[in-house]
């Protein structure tokens, strides 16, 4: 299989799986300090995280929790966010301008900073509160820093048994899910690798993986265009320029937003030749029960993603390093 | 004037600042009798109009405010959403199939709920906790709501200065501005009516409306492809597809998030040569003090893209009205 490494995929997510006593020793002591409200700070693909941290809290808890764009925080501020709120961020670099100047302005109203920093040099790791170093899996920690946070106010009291289960089982059912997509993702990129423009619909815990696979994957690393839309927002003007041949791509997932991707499924037919549509149902998850798939869709779905980009990049031999204005201008 | 009648607009706009006292009249009761936060629900145009109340009201308040989409409220439900929630809604039909059942489900957690239902006989009509009935200007009305909120709580002192400018010069300024403006829409029109795809920047209380006029107007009224992005994002992905001829307009609005648009319009020059820049600034708004003018940049855009999109529709000869999908087709 192409640009596939079996073994490091393995590690990397039992690797990330096994973050959870470092995470929940900071999780644990900032609820026993008590906070007031949860803020995810990012942008671009973090702020995408970021969204599918808050629908993933939405689905439980009422805890107060958002997400806020770290660009608009530095010029609008946001007075939700005091020195009783837990800030979460996430960056690769440590680096990223405006994350760097959003945690100079939190610091300033003494908000609880706990940050996934990979690089460990880098400006943001010694600015934040709480630092966690480890490459990749980004969802997954949001994930296990929510879910948590949910069990210690007794929101999700099957915590101990969802977490035996992916530890146990998890990441080797992600890997098969690659090797199980990896024939449809050759097909959809010989398809779709030269689109004019490529729709993408998502709901609930894929949204912002939606908005963050058509903005940070098709139109940063493969320089093709994109629109993503929210399920629920596409029979609200957007599918009127859908036509015979527009090519439209529908995640199904297995949380309480199904029903409005399978909307979108459902109707395309009738007026696209072109679209496809991706159901997490279509791939096992052998060990992990029932209940807990919804939960778990987006990973599904980023595991296929992760096939059609390979196939992509090398059908257009555009390698997904490069990057024309990314960090090479100034602006 | 092409399909532009002042004497109806003023009106319009005269009759919509004139609700106020009603406005007031259950605002003031509902804080009095207390809540705990409020939800701006919507679905489509009134979603994104949801979008920029949160937003107006960001630039000063400390209240819990948010967002829901519709569709989303009927599956997932939200936690946040209780007894003690003030819920405000638009609808001009008062029949949008989402709303209505959003609205059942409110009821069940007994949230209190306003609503501008211009249609008084409609189905929501009847199911709100206090209905103003009065077609166009839904920003205005929702702006008017989230004032009076913080003028109550002291997040907002100016608030009868603010209204009085309003009262007494809004409705012929915006009368100018849309006249001001139709010699470029015009030229903005013959240029884009036939855009492959057409995208938008906008920021801060200008995100909302940029969504909106994206997808409810050149999407579902002209048939005409668009993305819509936020300022700060777009340097996080998207821009990685702009090229010599790719049509890219960007609103410069006064409020706090100007400099995330300015950054936009900076850059593009370096790599785009089909730019467009509306700023808010090119137009006068006689009797309204600077420091209010970042709170109505919206209205100001709103009159410009009125006067694109009558342009547009007379070139394409393709009327606004006409949908092939929404409310033809069962979905």
């Amino acid at each position: 299989m192409l640009k596939f490494n079996e073994q490091a995929l393995l590690e990397n997510m039992n690797g990330a799986l096994s973050l959870r006593p470092k995470i929940n020793e900071v999780v644990d002591k900032i609820n026993a300090e008590g906070y007031s409200n949860v803020c995810w700070l990012g942008i671009g693909g973090t702020y995408a995280s970021a969204m599918q941290a808050v629908i993933h809290m939405k689905e439980k808890s009422a805890i107060e929790t958002f997400y806020q764009n770290a660009a608009e925080y530095v010029v609008t501020g946001n007075k939700r966010i005091t020195s009783k709120t837990l800030v979460v961020i996430s960056s690769v670099s440590g680096s990223t301008e405006e994350i760097v100047a959003a945690v100079k302005k939190l610091e300033k109203v003494h908000a609880t900073i706990l940050g996934f920093i990979d690089n460990e040099n880098a400006p943001l790791a010694s600015m934040v509160d709480y630092r966690i170093s480890y490459p990749t899996d980004e969802q997954l920690k949001f994930f296990m820093v929510g879910d948590r946070l949910m069990n210690l106010v007794g929101e999700f009291p099957d915590y101990e048994d969802f977490y035996k289960e992916l530890d146990t089982h998890f990441a080797e059912d992600i890997v098969a899910v690659e090797k199980k997509a990896d024939d449809f993702a050759l097909k959809f990129a010989e398809k779709h690798h030269e689109d004019d423009i490529h729709y993408f619909v998502g709901a609930g815990n894929q949204w912002g993986a939606t908005y963050s696979y058509a903005m940070c994957y098709w139109e940063e690393q493969h320089w093709l265009k994109t629109k993503s839309i929210e399920a629920a927002e596409f029979f609200h003007g957007m599918f009127e320029i859908v036509e015979r041949d527009t090519p439209v791509t529908v995640y199904v997932g297995e949380d309480t937003q199904r029903p409005l991707s399978e909307r979108v499924a459902n109707f395309l037919p009738q007026i696209c030749g072109n679209y496809t549509i991706i159901d997490s149902k279509e791939y096992d998850l052998p060990g992990i029960s029932e209940k807990y798939r919804g939960t778990l869709s987006p990973f599904v779905f980023h595991a296929i993603n992760n096939r059609i980009d390979a196939h992509i990049e090398y059908i257009n031999r555009h390698p997904m390093d490069i990057r024309r204005y990314y960090r090479q201008l100034k602006y």
